[in-house]
Formats: structure tokens, C-alpha cells, sequence
């Protein structure tokens, strides 16, 4: 791997926009505004070089399904259309589906991910083959059946087993235990066990809709975080999406534990399931990370749009102009992202992993430049990216992407689908 | 103007997507799949072709605000930022500022838009200049002073009188008095006789805030619309923007009268006004069409966007993923926003003007293609827009901007932002 100079940029930095030349070297940043010879040497011309976005929540095998079913009650889009097609997936499927996400991803601007799904050696493949960075874990729902929790956990124990580390540490393993209402408290505190005795993370829904606290206040009498809390599930290792309805108690109870939310405004919004207290979560000091959710339910992965969502949906629900200002969405997606999956990423500065972006500021709604942070999070688009860079390796340079055929994923992925509809 | 044919397109026309060939004569629709010669040939390639997108309320001169005040509470934004600001503007910055929004707007597929701003005679050369087909107010502020009032009125006359129907018809002038609480009663029945007079319609912002709301009531005890009903201004002719802050009489008002709505739920998110009962409207059969507002509030023209905003928000205020259809959303953008301007476009149907867009479906993330109305409205973005046609001209085609030079106005713009922060 060739070492980088990006020169001529104007670098984000957490001290604000620098105009220096940055190196990487074996996939590492070594120098701001030091050496500026390398074997390759990018030209930014002037545009943003800034970090990768960071997905903190997403199901890219979902991919397959964009478009597929919008609009719908959710218990009827979730019974009628979408687990009847996941029971037909294949690991092709998967496969497919993920790399498509990748791709779509490469092309935003976003370089890393916590994804969780099933047949996920499929989607494993796919992040391996894509270059990029991939939080993976095995979705796993038990029914408070003891017999399918055992199957379960043996796939997610294969799973960490497997891939934990894979691609020079670009692909790390995290226990995936679907949600409070659907695994029994048994069963997350036996997965609780097991990514301690692996080392490893774990991802899960918590309190996503209204329903779902209420079943679970229904059957053990407290809310899902303070099930979580009772069983010593919640530590710092914990990425748990949603987080919709909360109580100031589970806000407490979150903060304490140190666990990282995963934000997905637009997902809200669409699926109707609320508005989660992001601001109040903040002020706590909790660490709260931006995801996009799978394609079924937003329909897109591009990040930008998710900023922007992160910033405006607070406003108008409380409002309040000044709420989640454009900084914090900037953060968000970024250095708060990187802390969520537990990465050396998300910042622009000496000794960090090279995941690196270039926007392209060279257009029509990004003109006049008085504010680029403000550009960043109100106006620029995944498709203002042009070079994306993971690892210190270039996916994509100058709008073309360099890892693998774009057309070729594209017409799979579209075959795909249409099998999969068929079968 | 050379005819043109459009073929190898899947046109979205009123009932649905068809394969055929479209025939544009004379800037007129003559044939859906009927002759399929003409001096020149657009290949669509397999992409859709559809109606352009209708801006229902903007201010295109702010477009050289883009970015400069954000995240600030509305009085702070208003009265220290964008007001100093504005009363430093030339003839010259809204020239450079609504050409810079019309090539924002050619890009992301928008073909008509209704403006209200000031120095609108540098808007309407803009606009002759960028082919757009514009809707344009001078926006009129009286605050109950009767000389003032007089010498606003002659501005609006004037600007009538000069540019209504100019550029072949596709600049039409409306009266643009701003709102209820900038314009006395008085002021804004005398310029529904001059409307009438004139034969023109009428823009105007109507219970944005709450704070508006609040300030009629405590002034003349009823809200902004039944103070309008009562000096007989509400008409179909009238444009009324925001409309967030209606009771269910204030509704059943709107429609009695036959006004037309524009909906800006970005605008309405980042400035936290709150969220328009559009539901409601829709429920009543009242028209409403989708406006982005100016840049200062947004931040970007993007009428993809607004699409989007406009079906998600609803869901998550009324917790209820039904709510604002994806159709619905296309349709206020197109169908819908022509009526708001009273114009013969927004649909594709032979004896329409040809105000027609292509959107590049060849994408990631428009990949797979299970219905393509949901990715129009949840996946594509301006950026995805190839091929921009107004009045039977082509403005924009397979990306590259044909009617002017793309560089030199965003430099201008550049130039005349960075001249008015120094001024």
C-alpha cells in the first residue's frame, strides 16, 4: 500500500479548518502540515478532507429491499412483508445486499458501520471485499425459547469467533442480541457473559417504540433499560440503537452505565416510531452516535442527510432553534460514531487510522462558503463526496470507485431482489 | 426551438410509469407514444421522466445567506443577522443571488418556483436569464404606515405591470404583502382590489409562528386567516405559505376559500415554527404544495428533500406511518404545486407545457427497483437529476448546464457575498 499525501485541502480538524497537507502511512495518519512528499499524492483542490462518517446502526442486508414496502402499519410491515422475504434470504442474498450497501456507502462518504442481520458470513464477505470498516454482529432472537437461545448464541459465538479482527482489524465482531422484548432477560445475561468472556461489544434495540416498553412493563413491571440495568447488561461496551422512549430515570441509568445510543432520526420518522430525547440524552453527557437504519425503513444509507435530520428533528419537536446545533450533528456522525463502535477513527489528527473523505465544495448549493460546517450538516449531499479513503487504502478517488466493479454489484444486487421476490 | 423527442424513457404520467416516446412541439406536450421523429433526440435511457418539481414558496435572493446565521432563535436570526443584512442588498446581489438559485434549482430538477423577496427586478432579469418559469411577488411590509404602505404598493404595481407574463409567459407576477402582522388589514384588503384589478395572484406568509399567531389575537382577537376572511381576501388566487399555527376552523376557512397552501416542513424544522396540520388540510381536500423557503432556512433548494421531509415529518408528529403517502408527497410536488401557481404544467399529459425532468436511476442508491415512486420520493435526490426541460427548452442536459455558464455565476455569487459581509 502506497503512502498519501493529500494536499491542498481544507482539513477539518477537532480545532476547526486547516489548510496544511496530510500523509498517511501504512494506513495511518503521521502528519499534518509536516512531510508533504509520498508516493501517491492526491490533489483536494481546495474541497473538505475530513473524517469518514460513521453508520452507528444499520441491516445492509436489508439493502435488497429498498422501495419494497413503505408506508405500512408497522406490525403489518413487519409480519406481512418483510420477515416473510428475510425467511427466504440466502447468504448470496446477504451477500449481495451488503454489497450494495457498501457501495452506496463508499459513495457517501460514510467508511464505517455497525451492521447487524443474519446469515451474516454473507455480509462479513461483503465488508471484507468492500475495504470498508464493519462493526458485524449476528442478530440473535430467542422468544424466551431456551432451545433456539443455545442455537442462537452458537451462531454469534461462531460469528466473533470467525471474523473478529478479519482484514487487518477493519472487521470487528460484537455480540448481536436483537432486543429486550424479543430475547428474555436469561438470555441477555448469558450474552452479557460471553462478550466479556470474548472481549467483545454488543449491539442491540432498546426501546424503539412505544409497544415495546410497554410490553415489557406489561411482563416484568420496569422499563427495558431498567431490565438491562437489573441484569448487569449495560457497560461501555454497549451500542444500543434507538432509545426512543425513555424515562429520565433510563437516561440516568444509560448515562451511569456509560452506553452508547445510535440515533436514527430518519428511521423514526418514517417507521412513525417517535422522537427520541437526544438533546436530554446530551446534556447528560451520554455518547450518542447518528445510524441510518437498514434501507427498508429510510430509504437511504447516506449520512449527510442523516446530520441534517439530527439536527432539524429536535428543533421543531421542542421548539427550540438552538437544539443539537450543527456542530454536535457533525460530531455525531463522526467522533461520537467512532466512540459508539469503539474505533481509532472519527477525528482528523496524528496517529489515528487513515478513514478519510473529500467533499466537493466546488458547487451550486454549497456557494457561498460563509460557514463550511453549516454546508457539512445542512446542504452537502453523499453525493458531494468524491474520494473516499479507509485504512489508507482509496476506495473511491475523484468519483470513480477503485475497489471493485460498481455496475457489476448493481446488476447483482438487482437479480438479487428479483429472485428473491420470485422465490 | 428545435421540437424534441424524448424516447427510451419510463414516463411518470397520472397513471403511472409508461415505456413510450414523448413528443415536445413548440414547448408543448403534442404526443405520448404516438410520432416518435423530431430534430432532436434525447435518450432517456431506461430513466424516469417525469414532471419537473414546483417550488411553492422561496426567496431566491437569501440563497447569498446560505450558511451565513444558523441554529439561532428566530428573533436573534431575524433582527441581528438577515435584517442588517438585507438592508444592505442591491439590485446587483439579488441578481447574483437568484441566478445562483435558479442553477441550484435547473440542477436538482425544479422547473417553476414562486419567489417573493425585494429588488425583484434583479430577480426577474435572473430569472429571464436562467429559463426557469417563475411566480414572482415583491414582498411588501407596511406595519400600519399609510405613506409607507403607499409607496410599497407602487413597487408591487409596478413590478406587475412590468414583468407579469414577460419571457413568453414564464415569469408571472404576483402581490407579495408579507404577512398579517407586518401588513395592516387595511393595506391587504387594498391590495386584494389591486389583485383584482390586475388580474394577478397573491403570496403571503400566514401563521408561520406562534408568536404571530399570538400577536393578531391579542391585536384584532381572531386569528391571522379569519382576520383575512373578514376583509374578503381569501380567494383561489391566494398562495398562503406556512399555515403551522390553524385551528380546525382556520382550516375549514382555507378551503372555503379555496387558497392554496405551501408547506415548508424543512424551514419549519430548522426554525423551529412547529408542524403544519397538512393531514388535516389534505383530509379537507385543500391543495398544498411544497416550498423549500429561501437558504437561509434550509439550507438548499432541494425539492427531493422537501419530499422527503414532507412524508416523513407527519409520521413521527402524528405517530402513524400512513400518514402523508409517498404518492401524495410527488404529487404536492408537482401536481399539486402547479395549481398553487395556477399553472398548466406539474403533469405529463399531452397539450401540457413541457416542463419535464430526467432522473438517473442507474444508481446505488436507487438499486433495487421495486417501486420507483418510493424512491423518488425516499431515495433520489437533486444530484440524481440528468436532463432539466422548461417551456420546451432544454436547460440542462445529461448534467451539464446548457443555458449558462455554470462557473461564472457561482464566482459572482461568491463575490457579491463576500462584497455584502464587508459592506
Amino acid at each position: 500500500m502506497p503512502d498519501i499525501l493529500i494536499k491542498n485541502g481544507r482539513i477539518l480538524t477537532p480545532k476547526g479548518f486547516v489548510e496544511k497537507s496530510l500523509l498517511i502511512e501504512d494506513g495511518i495518519i503521521t502528519s499534518i502540515g509536516g512531510k508533504d512528499v509520498a508516493e501517491y499524492v492526491i490533489d483536494a483542490k481546495g474541497n473538505i478532507v475530513m473524517p469518514g462518517l460513521i453508520n452507528a446502526h444499520t441491516h445492509l442486508g436489508m439493502t435488497l429491499f429498498r422501495g419494497y414496502a413503505d408506508d405500512l402499519p408497522l406490525k403489518e410491515w413487519l409480519t406481512e412483508h418483510i420477515w416473510p422475504i428475510e425467511a427466504r434470504l440466502t447468504d448470496d442474498d446477504v451477500y449481495a445486499g451488503t454489497l450494495l450497501g457498501c457501495l452506496e456507502m463508499i459513495k457517501s462518504g460514510t467508511t464505517a458501520f455497525a451492521d447487524m442481520y443474519i446469515r451474516m458470513d454473507g455480509a462479513a464477505k461483503a465488508v471484507e471485499a468492500s475495504g470498508l470498516r464493519g462493526a458485524l454482529s449476528y442478530g440473535m432472537i430467542e422468544l424466551g425459547d431456551e432451545e433456539k437461545g443455545e442455537k442462537e448464541l452458537k451462531i454469534g459465538k461462531e460469528f466473533v469467533k470467525k471474523w473478529n479482527g478479519a482484514s487487518n482489524g477493519r472487521i470487528t465482531a460484537m455480540y448481536g442480541p436483537h432486543a429486550p422484548n424479543t430475547c428474555s432477560p436469561e438470555f441477555l445475561a448469558h450474552v452479557r457473559e460471553q462478550a466479556d468472556e470474548d472481549g467483545v461489544g454488543i449491539h442491540i434495540h432498546v426501546s424503539e417504540t412505544k409497544a415495546e416498553v410497554d410490553q415489557i412493563k406489561a411482563q416484568y413491571d420496569m422499563s427495558p433499560v431498567k431490565l438491562l440495568d437489573d441484569i448487569g447488561f449495560l457497560r461501555h461496551d454497549v451500542l444500543a440503537a434507538h432509545c426512543v422512549w425513555l424515562s429520565p430515570e433510563d437516561i440516568h441509568t444509560l448515562k451511569k452505565g456509560n452506553v452508547k445510543i445510535a440515533h436514527n432520526p430518519t428511521s423514526n420518522m418514517k417507521l412513525a416510531s417517535g422522537v427520541a430525547p437526544i438533546p436530554e440524552l446530551l446534556e447528560d453527557g451520554v455518547t450518542v452516535g447518528l445510524g441510518t437504519d437498514g434501507c427498508a425503513s429510510n430509504n437511504t444509507l447516506d449520512m449527510f442527510h442523516e446530520m441534517k435530520m439530527a439536527a432539524l428533528l429536535h428543533k421543531v419537536h421542542k421548539l427550540d432553534p438552538t437544539v443539537i446545533p450543527m456542530q454536535k450533528a457533525l460530531e455525531m456522525a463522526t467522533v461520537d460514531g467512532a466512540l459508539s463502535l469503539g474505533l481509532d477513527t472519527g477525528v482528523i489528527a496524528e496517529g489515528k487510522k487513515a478513514d478519510i473523505i473529500i467533499v466537493d465544495i466546488n458547487k451550486p448549493h454549497l456557494t457561498p462558503k460563509h460557514d463550511l460546517v453549516s454546508h457539512l450538516v445542512y446542504c452537502a449531499k453523499g453525493s458531494d463526496v468524491s474520494t473516499t479513503i479507509v485504512d489508507g487504502k482509496i476506495l473511491m478517488e475523484d468519483y470513480e470507485v477503485k475497489i471493485f466493479d460498481e455496475a457489476e454489484i448493481m446488476a447483482r444486487a438487482e437479480e438479487r431482489a428479483k429472485d428473491l421476490m420470485g422465490r
